[in-house]
């Protein structure tokens, strides 16, 4: 493509005669556009150092956010609905989960119709029996943007970065004007903190607008109320979806929806087990680049680079700590503080080529293969279940692990047309939170399209889903699930991710075909019942006519034919 | 899919028998897991409110990003080097523009080995011609996430949010522990300044590290150079391909670049006219949310609502701020900062049912259509080319413009298989700068994907770009492009640019077509007069038998034969 004179180094020669006619009408032409725009529009003066260097300022992360909005899951008013519901859930499954509570949730959604009548604002209350927050934290957790307790550390949870509910605050306060409010109580003994809360995008801090005490009805909990301008829609990525979809994904969890629509949706709790809490690790020598190594020793209290080692990363021994140090030649005792840049590339080499075990996988929690089969039992109908779950694996250094369920013979009321078969129905799960959004850029799409279908009997076109009536959901559960971007929609294409999830995915996929072809055989061999029980009194009847027989020495021939007839085959 | 129980409000029903058979179930193989996974693995102590809270703080945007890195376009070393030369070379052509000035740029990549031998570091240099920065900006700019000039004006530029070019420097910090280096001279008499500066990612501030001053071989520029892991790698997506699309997005730069393989590209200017540089303008009423509306006005130092209306807004004259005020049944005398909500809320509907004039366009500068397609003849070697422009256009109050060039016929040597016949190539423009990264999330891919094809003249198959040797060139030119990420790879799905984008790349295709009917009647023209040719011979000979002519007389009447079969036809 690259049409532009390539030489040699030191070789560059002169521009060809063609070119330089070229130039030369290019250069009239353009003088006509600007002389013709010149007339109509007016330039802006010529800038200097000077005068853009006045204009340069720091820009807060809430401004930032505000205007980029569509990156945190603000694009439209369908979509802000769900991701405010969705932050606010996940913070409180995530702060019972925490507390080893059980979950009690309650989601009300109402619409409030505006001065001119539209029905496009709504009320979203959450409720839940979590921990409850204390009086001094609500304002940073609910009007500041990344700020947070699940950034720092690395264990699963679903949030991860600090900015979900304060960013769901700010787009509400953004297109009503109303401040986000807080009730929470942590202690039975005390009455409860209210407070109304609003950000100040100029500087990314929490206004108080209202600090009081007030009566609460549980022993314990938050319940957090956001007015916005939304859109209420059924259907796929609808909030009514979402919560379906956490529920399948927490059996541990209560919930009850009262959608604005008038409808009440209940989803019992399924077990009464605690899932599994993870625990927080240190990170694993494989991740760490050079330049953030350099700087942990240069910023580490540690004495010894030995010490410094085990100290900081999981997995390092005071052996592996010996052994990387003598590879990187560098003494065990050296200062970590007074460390070189050369020495700390010295060191980065010597850790990846030293023999380090994987990283601990008590940092995740999931689901468990019998559970996810159970949870889509729960909201979904169909005739044959199965589900499968992976040992844990690393990518980047970060611990994960795979689980896929899937359900054939669904009965799926929505499909008008019984003739067109419908696609396969994908359920994508991140550390227990549903993602119903940009299902194409996710590597759980790409993993399940680039099966062969057509080997687990199900028939597929080129780069689509397979068809059937299958859903399938698989779960991804880590310590950092790497999201294509801050509204946690899709996961990026990690080669060892997108492994895994074909890995458990095909184990499914084994099942199903199984199931498959012992179901088409039935079916055949009902079939060839059905043929002969149809054809048998022809021949009943041809029979009579040549051999001249009775009609009850026919209906004998007849039972005993048909017995002959079934019994050759074997189901 | 919701089987959950769904009853009308207030008639929740108690649960079903064949779900309390299941939950027991459940439950057991629960147990059974959790048995199973609590004697290998240890659970994490239940946490109270008060220890979560301990653990809440404040989480820097660098430390974001240095995390979330793959968001601005680091999310592997190939990708890394074409975003840290992409980000270096926006700034100085956005400088050069804002200062009148015709770009000169020099952009150098070295490949350093490192302590192993890989070949993974890289050493990039980008100088430019432009104004130059002042000395105490320059710490900001380079490594301080979130500063700089662009992001609080509304005028078309290159660069928007203030994070690219420190993005790049905090990942070369990262990976290489290098600091970045700065030569910058803004005035022929001064010597310049020399810098390196590192970004402290706890606190997102610059660390000088080096500060002295130097020469420089031009009166006034800048020198910036990033050491950083990458991956040096020809072909599509690479840095080569980048630099040969912005020579054609910027016909008004010279552009000389050494390759990290030994070659050396020349683009020479194409025009010496300077684009047109787009002015500031102010946001437009509708594109206003009443949060922000509240907000400014609350916050505004004007006197009466009037005056805010015609200060803060583009297009809104005293008259249009009179109707508005009106049919808000507000007084135009009204305090803003004493504004209610509610009066805002009526302020909000009023203003979006006057009817106010489109924004201005002075904001934008577009390449031209006649631009864009010498720079499309610049590059690629084709039979055909045709250009359109689109009159500026408006989404959520941002001004916005669509251009198109289109090249039938191209050579691509690159095409191994002739008999197969490769796809449209799509080249992505946004306000001058190629996008070559994440094509089918692009609004642009979707628009071209979404035009029927087959109605000009090119084959097609479902849900896929047409075929043929086709070059598309697409450049929207806005105040705002609505990227789906920081990293700036892929345009938002908003309808309006999607409409745009289809109605200029229709105009094009269109001209295609017509220039590929008249190409097609040729050729057809052209086989006729061959069959002519080569069976007119037996033609004669068979006269020749017939009415037994002469040799002669047989070259006569074929000559006069094919005279008069020939013309018969039009070309």
């Amino acid at each position: 493509m690259a049409k532009a004179k390539k030489s040699k180094r030191k070789k560059a020669k002169s521009k060809p005669a063609k070119k330089l006619k070229r130039k030369t009408r290019s250069t009239t032409s353009a003088a006509r556009i600007k002389g013709k725009t010149a007339s109509k529009r007016k330039m802006a003066a010529a800038a200097t150092a000077e005068s853009m260097a006045a204009k340069q300022r720091a820009i807060s992360i809430s401004e930032f956010f505000a205007k980029n909005r569509h990156l945190l899951g603000f694009d439209n008013p369908r979509k802000a609905l769900l991701t405010a519901v969705k932050e606010a859930v996940d913070n409180s499954l995530d702060a019972c989960d925490e507390a080893h509570i059980l979950p009690d949730l309650l989601i009300d959604i109402k619409a409030v119709a505006d001065t001119c009548g539209r029905a496009n604002k709504f009320v979203l209350t959450i409720k839940d029996n979590g921990p409850g927050i204390i009086k001094q934290q609500i304002p940073n957790i609910f009007a500041r943007l990344l700020y947070g307790s699940k950034f720092h550390s690395l264990k699963m949870s679903r949030g991860q970065q600090g900015i979900g509910i304060s960013a769901a605050g700010m787009y509400g306060l953004l297109t009503t004007g109303e401040p986000v409010q807080i009730i929470s109580r942590t202690n039975p003994k005390k009455m409860a903190h209210h407070y109304h809360v609003q950000i100040d995008t100029t500087k990314n801090r929490p206004q108080v607008v209202l600090d009081e005490e007030c009566d609460f009805d549980l022993p314990a909990g938050t319940n957090v109320t956001i007015t916005l301008e939304g859109k209420y829609q059924r259907g796929r990525k609808s909030v009514d979806e979402y919560i379906a979809q956490t529920a399948m994904a927490n059996p541990h969890a209560a919930i009850h929806y009262n959608a604005p629509d008038g409808n009440t949706y209940e989803y019992p709790r399924q077990t009464e087990e605690l899932p599994f809490v993870p625990r927080e690790i240190k990170p694993h020598p494989y991740g760490v680049e050079l330049g953030l190594l350099f700087k942990m020793a240069r910023d580490s209290s540690t004495k010894q680079l030995s010490a410094f080692l085990q100290k900081e990363f999981s997995r390092v021994s005071l052996r592996v700590a010996q052994q990387i140090c003598d590879r990187a030649k560098l003494r065990s005792t050296l200062r970590p503080s007074r460390i070189t840049l050369k020495q700390a590339e010295a060191l980065h080499a010597a850790i990846n080529e030293t023999k380090i075990r994987a990283p601990s996988t008590d940092c995740i929690g999931p689901i468990g293969a019998e559970q996810l089969e159970e949870g889509l039992r729960a909201v979904v109908d169909a005739d044959f279940y199965t589900a499968s779950s992976r040992n844990p694996s690393v990518y980047r250094g970060n611990p994960f692990l795979i689980e896929a369920a899937l359900a054939y013979g669904i009965k799926d009321n929505r499909n008008s047309d019984p003739e067109k078969e419908s696609s396969l129905r994908l359920i994508r799960i991140a550390n227990r939170v549903p993602l119903l959004y940009q299902q194409s850029a996710c590597a759980i799409y790409k993993s399940v399209l680039d099966i062969n279908w057509r080997n687990y009997a199900l028939s597929q076109s080129k780069s689509a889903l397979p068809t059937g009536p299958v859903v399938l959901m698989v779960h991804i559960a880590s310590v950092w699930v790497p999201f294509t971007s801050e509204s946690k929609e899709a996961i990026a294409h990690y080669p060892e991710i997108i492994k895994e999830i074909q890995l458990a995915v095909q184990d499914c996929a084994r099942k199903l075909r199984i199931y498959l072809r012992r179901k088409k055989r039935i079916q055949r061999e009902l079939d060839k019942r059905r043929y002969i029980e149809t054809y048998l009194p022809y021949i009943g009847e041809a029979l009579q006519d040549i051999l001249t027989l009775k009609r009850r020495q026919v209906d004998t021939v007849i039972t005993k034919l048909k017995r002959v007839l079934e019994k050759s085959r074997k189901l």
